[in-house]
């Protein structure tokens, strides 16, 4: 779609500015005409449909079969589980009526109020009251255990203030729902999906995260623990990235799921549900780019090579079309996802300025000089680093420095999370520092009152209870002087 | 999950009644607590995550794109389009309200009547209307066309009488929209759609269609030309598998959509869009399944082999681990789907018959014997025949077996649906002949009133113009005894 490339907004001079102009100029998203909803545009789809595979294989490795469950939810059904209902089911939008028919002038539509619904469907916040009313049907014995079933699908949560992919009405997301037989069982799957997430983000998005158990008061609604992993964005602030919910039995109990254990004794199933969303892609945008655009890793991108030929008249262009055909058939026989762009109805630094913004992790481009002296020119999206080399061997080269390439993502993230991750045990320095972002490991006395105070005077909240955090002598809680139960991350977040 | 396998309904004492045990007890579908919707169970919905793999690639070769669009359609948009509304968006779900609130005695939710919506929301039951919304922000200059979107997602049209899979008031589904500059553009896309529809079905489905053009009454509401692929299903009724339209410009007109062509000059873009939807797992049960079950083409199927020990005691299970552990392997290396099922808590007998009921094309067991004569015992799903080979070379005659299966199942669908395409000229034959089912190449004058007539009195419908049909001399209409313009296909249908 031709549109004029105009320079985003630097990220110094406002951010949030920075990030909106990205997301709609890299053509990810955009607003659609319903109110807090987004269209997601084919380069944003392409790099959500890349997640998703991703993500789903590695579900799938761990013995997670996809299902789908029904878009509308019983209005009866949501308040079953009275926590869940409590915390949060309000904001979501209410079918009433299944009919339209045409007005009396004949030119538009009105609602038929004959076709009113005897009780009003929602559509799906999030499905464990609907399928734990249907896990009832398939859980009976030991034997059916466990069941472990996840959903692509969309979900819509009524928000009043809304951000591309960070905070949508409805949104793209999976949630996995599992039943077992055991508590231990149920916890493990829990936290084994946490680290399923963790290590995509690692691996894949080379997105580091801190990983989790979120306070009391940060807890899923109807959770006895939520796990969390929470990644720290550019400009200091966590962006909480995936959730697994370890749920007791609290909606085995609510919808009545039982089954006959080994002994032949009847129990509640044990539920976990757990969740990643196309805040995934805020997130992406957030870890990684720079004034110029997106910055993608390697394993992610949709494209992985551009391949631009500059040339003056036909006979250049064959000339080019030959010789980079050729690479472009070598570099997709090694498996690179690579792009020819020979395209003449845009100039060459357009083409250059588009590809950078989109994230395009490697640039080939050879012109007439390059031809004659058998060159390539090579730039690295992720440093912008320009190199001419031989052409002679540049698919193998290539295919080396996107594994490179990936590798350097991640490093330059994983410094960059571990220099803003602060120890501090004073809430006056807290106070003052927390405005310039970043983690804060604190002393907590696992009190609501302290968790309250520092939100309200503040805005950062406890993100979560982090592992591998060695807990033996927390100290004392900076903000009410009491001793510390454990020291947590608190941070400003989306 | 554990459950009692017990004998389906035979297809020749209750073809209906069969269809609706099958979807339930081979683990497909079932019924949701939400009227007319449905849940896709983990079997049914790996069946259908293949047919979408394929089918998606398919259309990425073309040059399409995915992109996502809004679940929600702002109630005026339905009406800008004014044959498209005509014919179509009145049975839907009408979103009034975007929150819930406590009731008075704080034990159940209640729709907030503060929270009503200034304009009414649509679930879409398809999406020209919110995408050509759309497109009027992408489109501008010829150099922006052609668009080639499609999107995944859910669809609702409230139906009052469901059937699994065949007829659901919420449904998955695929569908395309692409923008073109030219008419010519747009009609041979809409074409080339139809083409992929029928090779997808005939290559992986295994499944034989007619292709061709819909009558003005059966066409899509706005559409200009619809076309269909028609498949037979084993009672003799039509399904239609697949429909790609030629919109014209119609959206284009109706949402002001208009681009500046080569000449300067200002045209309305012109439309395709088309469609498959989870209808095809219906096509594919009615196509191929038998009296023990479902039987599916190894290209499509979720497994396609599955190996079973039988044993008594440890030890001979553990040379059965052994041997059809590397039997599995081998098969995997070589890129079959296999399932090694050695659960103890399911009795041989158990695995057979529901293996048979899931349709897996290819059963191999070993027992203690086979293992002292080094043999395996292979049925093939599609004859149910059995024979016992030796061990060594079983994997590359299964993968060759798997190609052969595919073939066979689509000859014995391509013989059957020959042997019930009728050549038929004379109304009293046809009213009698028609209630056995089949496809019957009639005379048909164009006019509406015959289309009706037939429809009333036999409850048949024209279901297309088929391509690749000598129309020279249609020869005389069987109803009116008027020249008839063209041959068309007529048969009751799903």
């Amino acid at each position: 779609m031709a549109k004029e490339l105009s320079f985003l907004t630097k990220r110094a001079d406002d951010y949030s500015k920075w990030y909106n102009e990205l997301v709609v100029k890299a053509d990810l998203a955009e607003q659609a005409d319903v109110r807090g909803c987004m269209v997601i545009k084919p380069y944003g789809m392409a790099i959500w449909e890349s997640i998703q595979h991703e993500l789903d294989r590695r579900f799938k490795e761990t013995g997670v079969q996809n299902a789908y469950f029904p878009l509308l939810i019983p209005k009866s059904f949501l308040s079953r589980e009275a926590e869940h209902v409590e915390g949060f089911a309000k904001e979501c939008a209410v079918v009433t009526h299944y009919r339209l028919k045409t007005n009396e002038t004949g030119d538009g539509v009105v609602v038929d109020p004959a076709a009113k619904l005897e009780e009003e469907l929602i559509i799906r916040p999030t499905s464990e009251t609907t399928i734990w009313n249907t896990y009832k049907k398939w859980i009976h014995s030991w034997r059916d255990l466990p069941v472990l079933c996840n959903q692509w699908c969309n979900v819509m949560r009524w928000e009043m203030r809304t951000r591309l992919f960070l905070r949508t009405s409805e949104f793209l997301w999976q949630e996995g729902h599992t039943a077992h037989a055991t508590r231990e069982e149920a916890e493990a799957r829990a936290r084994q999906m946490l680290d399923v997430y963790a290590d995509f983000a690692a691996e894949y998005m080379a997105m580091p995260v801190v990983r989790g158990v979120k306070s009391e008061t940060e807890r899923f609604a109807g959770a006895l623990d939520t796990y969390t992993i929470e990644a720290l964005m550019q400009d200091g602030k966590a962006l909480q990235s995936g959730t697994s919910h370890f749920l007791g039995q609290n909606f085995g109990k609510a919808f009545d799921v039982t089954f006959v254990d080994r002994d032949n004794k009847p129990q509640y199933a044990w539920a976990t549900s757990w969740g990643v969303s196309t805040r995934l892609m805020g997130a992406l945008i957030m870890t990684h780019s720079d004034d110029n655009g997106l910055v993608l890793p390697p394993r992610l991108a949709p494209i992985q090579v551009v391949i631009i030929p500059i040339y003056k008249g036909d006979t250049e262009l064959d000339e080019l079309n030959e010789k980079l055909g050729a690479l472009r058939d070598e570099l997709q026989a090694m498996g690179v996802r690579v792009k020819y762009d020979n395209a003449d109805n845009k100039r060459p630094g357009f083409k250059f300025a588009d590809y950078e913004l989109k994230g395009v992790p490697v640039r080939l481009v050879m012109g007439a000089r390059d031809l004659e002296n058998g060159t390539v020119e090579l730039m690295r999206r992720d440093t912008l680093a320009k190199e001419t080399l031989p052409v002679e061997g540049i698919a193998a080269h290539v295919k080396i420095l996107l594994e490179k390439i990936q590798t350097n993502i991640y490093a330059k993230a994983k410094t960059f999370l571990n220099e803003h991750i602060f120890e501090c045990n004073d809430y006056a320095e807290f106070k003052e520092r927390v405005k310039e972002g970043g983690f804060f490991l604190c002393p907590w006395d696992g009190t609501t009152e302290v968790e309250e105070r520092i939100k309200a005077e503040t805005q950062a909240t406890i993100r979560c209870v982090p592992y591998g955090v060695d807990q033996t002598n927390p100290g004392i809680d900076m903000v009410s002087g009491r001793p510390a139960t454990c020291r947590v991350i608190i941070a400003r977040s989306y």
